[in-house]
This record gives structure tokens, sequence and C-alpha cells, in this order.
């Protein structure tokens, strides 16, 4: 990827979760980058068009996070999936607890937003799916109830996490994630 | 209090919940609500003071809602706990799956504007405090473990329900909100 570009994409993802979306404007993302009006245009459509692409930032580092977690053969599944969240909150007390920019976007722009409605849902939906299929090698390995529904016991794991990263926001503290997970982990393992 | 004003702030809950802060302008309110600029000058000191004045507006249907749920001492103590929860599902059925408007303006301000995330917290930690008295009461009848904490119990489940809402307004479905709330109460009370 272009220098140029990449540093827009990396300004403007501190700049979303900091201040959401509509709150930034183009002129203010240009200063703080350091680039002309011009170079933004040569490289992005419009200013939603931008943020989409940051969104795909975000996206290549929690895949990559995910990755690191979840193909990691040497720890049980129900570790592997709780490691990805545990490295995602190490990830938000480095941004001062600002919680989830997919939650961020998906909060303020779903209701008046198609594309920023639907590309949010595709990635919290995407990282559903691979933390299920490690909650299925759990349920196949006996750790989890036989008759558990991984996706949906990973939907409500997502759900639950982007409600606790919410509070981890507005209280800038990581105890609300740390006791989500607990709750959620131990829960899931005490009905085995 | 004044028609006018009230009418504005109806006008502006259903904006807010929709749109958000940042892309409402105060334009909008006034031609939604048939009110002279005027009027809105003469009633609020400014949008941020006005949108505070909202959130009060959905904070007293909040506490009707916990009020006429968790004061109903002739169901059991968890049964008023989920009832409120059931109560607030239809109301966001009502608002066509749009989320929780508090979830909504903490998520978009909570990163820049301190007054917002100050009394965004307080709203939550007000609900939990309510909701963490029933949960009390629930463990001292022996419906849930001995060794409860009601309030981080409290916390926690508002916390999730914030997550859920956050689906719920992506998918445009009370599915999330129904999951969490089986979730929840399936497993305190499954730990007895």
């Amino acid at each position: 990827m272009h220098d140029t570009k990449l540093t827009l994409l990396e300004k403007g993802l501190a700049l979303l979760l900091e201040h959401g979306y509509n709150d930034v404007g183009i002129q203010t993302l240009l200063n703080e980058a350091g680039v002309p009006r011009g170079s933004f245009y040569h490289h992005f459509e419009s200013k939603e068009d931008f943020a989409l692409q940051v969104v795909d930032l975000y996206m290549d580092r929690v895949h990559e996070a995910l990755r690191a977690c979840t193909e990691d053969r040497s720890r049980p599944p129900l570790d592997r999936v709780r490691g990805f969240f545990e490295l995602t909150k190490d990830q938000y007390r480095q941004d001062g607890y600002l919680g989830c920019m997919l939650g961020g976007l998906g909060q303020e722009l779903s209701g008046v937003n198609e594309a920023f409605r639907a590309r949010i849902e595709a990635c919290l939906d995407t990282i559903g799916a691979c933390l299920a299929s490690c909650l299925e090698e759990a349920r196949q390995a006996g750790d989890l109830p036989p008759d558990s529904d991984a996706g949906e016991m990973a939907d409500l794991l997502v759900d639950c996490w982007e409600g606790a990263a919410l509070r981890s926001r507005l209280r800038r503290s990581g105890e609300p994630l740390e006791a989500m997970l607990d709750f959620y982990f131990g829960r899931i393992q005490a009905a085995v």
C-alpha cells in the first residue's frame, strides 16, 4: 500500500476510534497527517469510502489477532478463544480504553447508513464465525455440553463483548471487559 | 413541562435514536417539530443542553419501566429483573429495533465529550443499582448462590444488554436481545 494512503488510514483509525465518524472532518485528518487535500482524493472517493477502508484496516488487525490465537493448537480451544479477547483487551488498554471501533461506528451510523450497517454487521459475523469453529472444537473435545450450538455461543460472546467494550469506554477501564469474560467462560464451562 | 419543550424533546429523542448526535442539525429538529428557532433557544441553552435533556426524558421512561417491573412484589425477584428487559425489548421493537439511545450516545460522544460520558455512565449506573437491589433480594431468597455479588451481576447484565442492543440495531431484530437474556438468566439460575 502507498505510504501516504497507509498514513491517512492509520491516522483515521485513531481519529474515528476517539471521535466517531461525524465529528471528524477531512481537514482535521489532513492537518494531523500532514497530507494535502489532493492526495486524499487520489486515494479515496469520499469520506465514506475512506472510513470503510479504515474499517478494513481495523479488520486486518482483528484477523491477525484471531489467527495468532485461534490457530495456536498447543492450547485447548476455549483458551484460544479467551486468548483472542485478552489480546484485544490489551489493545484497548494501549488505546486508552476507547472501546471497539466496530461498535462505535455501528452505533453511530447504522441507523442511517446502510453501507456501514451492512459492513459492521459483516465484520462481527466474520469474527463470530472464526470463534465458532474453536467453540465447535471445544464441544467435540467435551469441553462444552454436547448440545451446544457453537454459532449461537460465538454470536453471544461477540455481542456481550461489545457491550463490555462500551462500558470500558465510558469508564476508561478494563474492568468491565474482564468481568464479562470471567462470567462467560466461567458459566459455559460450569455447565459441562 | 411546556408543550413546545416537550414536543422538541420527544422529536429529539426519535431523531437522536436513529441518527445519533452529530448527524442531527437543530434546523432539522425545528422543521420536523414545526417550531421556530427562537423557541428552541428559549428552552435550551445549546444543542448539547438539549440532548442532555433528551437523555433525562429517556431516563424518565426507563425509570417508569424499572418501577413497573421491580416493584411488582407478586413476582419472584429474578422474574422482575427479566421483566424489565422484556419491556425494554418491546420498546425497541416499537422503535424498529434501533437499540438503546444511551448506548448510542455513549459510543458516539464519550471519546470527546466529558459531559455526555459522565451522564451516560451515571444513567447505566443508576439502572444497575436498581436491578442490583432485586438481584440481592433473589440472593437472599436463595434463588442465586449465597456468595453472589448483586452489584457486579447487575453491571454485567446491563453491559451485556447494551452489546445485544447494538447487535439488535445492526440486524434490525430482537433475536440478539432474547439470546442474551436466555443465556444470562439460564446460567445464573443454573449455578444455584
